[in-house]
């Protein structure tokens, strides 16, 4: 039996991700997934054979937009907080995905969470904040998600560089306010950004994210995709975006 | 008597910078100054009242195009090689700029070239490609315009620290494919990159250039401003890069 029911807490919705009829369940009360977890998923160039790591799970959107999107053989998400994870296991069973998705209530710190070296492909969608940027309660759950109370991008970078085979490629977006600070955190344990794009959310507006490639033990060779533009002079998707969501 | 001549060597030519009547001698067998050039004294935000010093000057493009636009009180430009300096110091004289334009012919690696901390802004269209890249004969003038033969990134950044008073501004224009090696020489010598602009030849292409404004003793906060894109789809300059010719 494999009722909608049997899959869902109170407070949960199942969503559809329109894509091979792959769904996610969420609780907006908790954390929704967005854009970033779209574009994330379109910018990276995994490989249908790929194993990936993903950190920072959330509910597991990215490792299921990847199975979708065929850019993975298999992917473990890792994730801190046991609601979040929660939900991402459930998820995973909603979608029959349990030999190809695995997930992790870990600490991405922790020496034991993932093995080193073992990975094509780490993709995250990271805490874009600063601990101390805002207020922040820390016992909520999209606080968590948004601020760096349990990690900050050096652990991220950390994490991504331990995991990765030499010339393994990480994937994710950020805000573009830290872009020096992340450059130096990549380079500080070999990680070299080699492709960026920058989002904007319309024509002649300042970029609001980031999406960045960096190659494990990789040369300083960067490259500036076409800039992506999110909303036309209606306030609708532009062409870019819509095929992101629908193609 | 100021007649053309009198300002000409053998090969030269004035161009008209269709900007308050300034003009540039240039010599098309050396190095004439391209749209980089342009672009970085448009991004510039530099003061009418700014003493600004700008480093591997050329034949003098990027100080004359600051006084033309009207963004600098004065203005000290050092090249090292006294071919280029020469026509410089010509350029600076039939412009009548000698009072608020200084020319030096030294390498901005000497300590005793300019003052320390005595600048608001430095500005620098540097040599792009690194020494080994492509066939480089090193006695040729275009070759050292281009290729990091007398300097390298690194020096200019500590030239240009050297220079600023704290929360003075350094732009300069560059490749994104040394972006990563720009930021970390920056951060380096205490310059932190605070704006950047990505120029792309056309809609749909690959950045190739960068526009960067650093700030000594900055804190990290990056803007990425909306992007440049330099020809239309009938292969006309757009509307942006006009009005940088001529507005």
């Amino acid at each position: 039996m494999n009722r909608m029911n049997d899959f869902l807490k109170d407070g949960e919705r199942i969503d559809d991700l329109e894509r091979g009829g792959y769904r996610v369940i969420q609780n907006p009360g908790l954390f929704c997934f967005g854009m970033d977890a779209v574009l994330l998923s379109a910018f990276a160039k995994t490989k249908p054979t790929d194993r990936v790591l993903d950190l920072c799970s959330g509910n597991g959107i990215i490792p299921i937009l990847l199975i979708a999107r065929e850019k993975a053989k298999s992917v473990t998400g890792i994730e801190i907080q046991s609601t979040s994870a929660d939900i991402f296991k459930r998820s995973v069973g909603l979608n029959g995905l349990e030999d190809r998705v695995e997930v992790i209530c870990a600490d991405i710190k922790d020496r034991d969470a993932f093995g080193e070296g073992e990975y094509d492909a780490v993709t995250c969608n990271p805490p874009y904040m600063s601990a101390g940027d805002g207020i922040v309660n820390p016992g909520d759950a999209k606080a968590l998600a948004r601020h760096e109370i349990m990690c900050d991008f050096a652990d991220v970078a950390k994490a991504a560089s331990k995991a990765l085979k030499s010339g393994g490629k990480f994937f994710f977006v950020h805000r573009p306010r830290r872009l020096t600070e992340i450059f130096a955190a990549l380079k500080d344990c070999g990680l070299e950004a080699k492709r960026m794009q920058n989002i904007h959310p319309k024509e002649g507006s300042p970029a609001n994210m980031i999406l960045v490639e960096a190659v494990k033990d990789g040369r300083v060779q960067m490259v500036i995709e076409p800039p992506l533009i999110v909303y036309d002079e209606k306030g609708e998707y532009t062409k870019e975006v819509r095929s992101m969501y629908y193609d």
